[in-house]
Formats: structure tokens, C-alpha cells, sequence
């Protein structure tokens, strides 16, 4: 594989839909700046990873957009997205679609997307089950990272009430054998079309070798606590890649959905 | 030499320009507020040290405000400073003017300028060739340091578009033998008056020992790298100063230019 780079090059947008490459990013939204704002939160005001069921409830969290420290030795991120006029299936779609072309995940963040491409090697259709090998980077960090979708029910979002869709996911390095964390977005739709509810959770007893025994895990956790990324930096990049898609998903599903 | 305070006391204002010293600074512009909150940025999108000459171009970076690491251990920092009424050539004088008064440095960043004097114990008039020795808070740091400012054409910015000017220096220690970074500051033209785009590239390769050797050099690295500055405080400390003196450039120009 080619080296890695950002941006489009050469003939990169000579696709059908590399008109939608647009390396202008929108500011951050009102919401994510006050969380960036307050720093990190207090243990109980964020979401524990087992209780992440909890999204299929009606209203919000305490926190919908914030981090923090949680007891166990974790970070906890929290972002909302506001989409109109995107439904949830449009994001079902999408990570089903972007994961075989880098320059397809290039249209999600122009700033920070370089590369990605199925484990499998295949093609588009579906993400549950499957791990997706990206390159990215977060804040000024250089991530490699094997993103595992799985299915909802392993984090108790299988009844998803109405139209909405949980995308889940184990998260790792495409380099070493080590898992980092977990996380979910959930899509669920509103009177303007649909809001997306991301939370990450990384480090602590979240970083586990694969197929990897208790002594292993011992020594790994401290070398994988170091590569973990500062979580201003992961909801700031999430927030600006959602908010960014969420501009022209509708238009891209339209013509390729 | 007395000992370094910040702001005016006694006479200090006493003098043909005091008149001009304003403790009150306004707020950040808007798109610094945004580059904070954005905080560090991929590497390919920050400006590496050898394309400096790329801000003789038409229109901007790809980051115009923002910070990050870049992969050889440096940080990167810009800023742009929008200046209506001002022209490049006012800053020409500046920094021509400025340096051989401690009331008149202080003018321009009144809450953090302490000290400055020329390191040849002259007067006004020029500054490339010449190193201005100042004391400065940059956040909560105080800094002694030695700023040489250098031919721009050693960072090939020799041949300047229209009637911008570019002051370039290498920025180091005024205690020990040790530079710590390069910058520049780019004033062009614009339809209102003039922008200023700021440049910073610190710690890393750019360390060195004013005429040391690769052991001394090797030695000392680790050790500079802890005094560097915060990229943020950096970054809010340049927009500050920049954004406060053009305020009044124009008026302190036309009475002793």
C-alpha cells in the first residue's frame, strides 16, 4: 500500500463522488465549545460503559457533551451532533460504504482521514463484524488504528426503538495486538432529522491485548496508557468529522445510497 | 539595570509616546478563539520550517491560526492579525523603534513586555543584524531572551510581493548560549490595510548551542526542551500583542515615523 498522506492528490477526486471533498471544516458548534470550555467532569455525570443501554432511553444524559476521568482509570468522552434533514439510515449506509476507498473516508475529515481499507479486503455493504484499518490523526497524534464493528446487542443496543441505529465498536492498533477502547454512536431521529449521540470509552481496564492472557495484560496496559489520545483532542475530532458528513450525507446518500 | 517590572511606574510615562501605553487589551479575534479551540493539528496541515517561503503566495495556509507537533519533535504555531489602517511598512519602523526602550516594548504587550534593549546597546533605527534582548511573561513563564533578527532572505522570504514585509529571527536565550526556535512575521496588504500572518517553529532540530558542537548539542536538547513555551500561551500571547499594537500603530507611526 502506498504510503499514507492527507488530502486529495493527483487524480484522488476523479471519482463520482469526489465533488464532496471539501477541505474547509465548519467552526465548532456552541455546545462543543462550552463542554471544551468546563474540561473534565465528574466521575458520576458521565456514562459508565455498562450502562450504555441507557441511550436507548428518551431524553439526555447528564452529559452530552463533556470527558472525564472515571474511577476505574478510563477517559469517558461524550458528544452530541446535531444533523438536519440526515436519518439514521443514512449513517447506517455510510459505514457500510466509506471503508473500501480512502478517499471515501477522506470525505468525513479532510484535515485528519489518510487511509482506509477492510481487514477483509472487501468491498461495500455492510460494517457489523467486519474491521475497518484506518489511519488517522488525532489532535496532532498519528493513529493506526483497527477499528472492530460489532453487533449492537454485545453492548446492549439491540432494540433500537424507532429508526434509530447504534454503530459499535471495539477500538485498537492496526500494529500490535492491543485494544484500547470502545465506543458507540447512536443515531436517533428528531423533528429536524436526526441528532447523533457519540461515547467513547478508552485506557484503564478498556486496553486488553487480543487473545491475550492476564500477565500480558499487566504489561501491556501501562506501555498502551501512553498512546492513548488526550480526549480534548478525540471529542473535538469527532465533533468536527460528524458535524462535517452530517453537511452533505443527505446529498451523498441521495446520489449513492 | 534596574530590575525588570511590568507595566508603567513613576515617570515612565513621561515621555513624548506614553500617552500611548493602554494596560486594557481587547478580547481575541474570533478565529483565535477557534484555533484554541480546535487545539493541535495534524502535521501536514501546519507549515513546516522549509516552506516558510510559501507565505509569499496568494491567499493562505491551510492552518492561517492553529498549533501542533510536527513529526521532528518541534511544535508549529500561526497566527493571523488583521490590521485596518496599518501598512507593512508601519512595521518595518516597529520593529526598527521598539527596541531600544523598555517603555516603548512595553506598549505593546502591557501585560506581559517587561523588559527590552538591544544587545549592541544602540539606538533606533534598524533591526536585521541586530539582537533585542527582552524579558517577557509568555503565560505564567517568564522568559530572558535573545532575539536575533536575521536577512529574510534566509528563509527565503528575500523578495517580498507588492510592499510586504517579512521580520524573520532566530529566538533564543539571553542566559545561556542557547537558541530554542525560529519565526517570522509576514505583514502584507490587504483591501483594509494590512494582515500580519505569524509563524513559530520551536524546540526539536531547532535547538542548538550558539556555535556548540553535535555533543554539546545532544547534551543540552532534553534540557531546552523543558523550558520551551506552552504552543497555546505562544499562540494567545503573539495574537495579543499583534492585534493590540495595530490598534495604535497608525497613530504612534504618523507622529514618530
Amino acid at each position: 500500500m502506498a504510503h499514507a498522506y492527507l488530502g486529495y492528490r493527483g487524480d484522488d477526486g476523479n471519482t463520482e463522488y469526489g465533488g464532496f471533498f471539501d477541505p474547509q471544516m465548519a467552526a465548532l458548534p456552541a455546545h462543543v465549545v462550552d463542554a471544551l470550555h468546563h474540561g473534565p467532569q465528574a466521575e458520576p455525570v458521565l456514562l459508565r460503559l455498562d450502562s450504555a443501554a441507557t441511550l436507548l432511553g428518551d431524553g439526555y444524559h447528564e452529559t452530552e457533551n463533556g470527558y472525564g476521568r472515571l474511577a476505574n482509570g478510563a477517559f469517558q468522552v461524550s458528544v452530541r451532533t446535531d444533523m438536519p434533514g440526515v436519518t439514521p439510515q443514512m449513517w447506517d449506509w455510510w459505514f457500510g460504504w466509506h471503508g473500501s476507498d480512502t478517499r471515501r473516508y477522506k470525505l468525513w475529515h479532510p484535515r485528519a482521514h489518510a487511509s482506509a481499507r477492510w481487514a477483509d479486503g472487501g468491498g461495500d455493504g455492510h460494517y457489523v463484524g467486519r474491521i475497518s484499518l484506518i489511519e488517522e490523526y488525532l489532535g496532532s497524534a498519528y493513529a493506526k488504528a483497527a477499528i472492530r464493528f460489532i453487533d449492537p446487542a454485545a453492548m446492549g443496543l439491540d432494540v433500537n426503538p424507532g429508526d434509530s441505529v447504534s454503530v459499535c465498536a471495539r477500538l485498537g492498533s492496526s500494529e500490535v495486538p492491543v485494544d484500547i477502547g470502545w465506543f458507540v454512536h447512536q443515531v436517533r431521529s428528531t423533528s429536524a432529522g436526526a441528532e447523533m449521540r457519540s461515547r467513547f470509552w478508552m485506557g484503564g481496564p478498556y486496553v486488553g491485548i487480543r487473545h491475550g492472557n492476564l500477565l500480558a495484560n499487566t504489561v501491556i496496559r501501562p506501555v498502551a496508557a501512553r498512546q492513548l489520545p488526550d480526549p480534548r483532542d478525540l471529542l473535538v475530532h469527532c465533533a468536527q468529522e460528524m458535524n462535517h458528513l452530517a453537511g452533505f450525507l443527505p446529498a451523498l446518500h441521495a446520489r449513492f445510497g
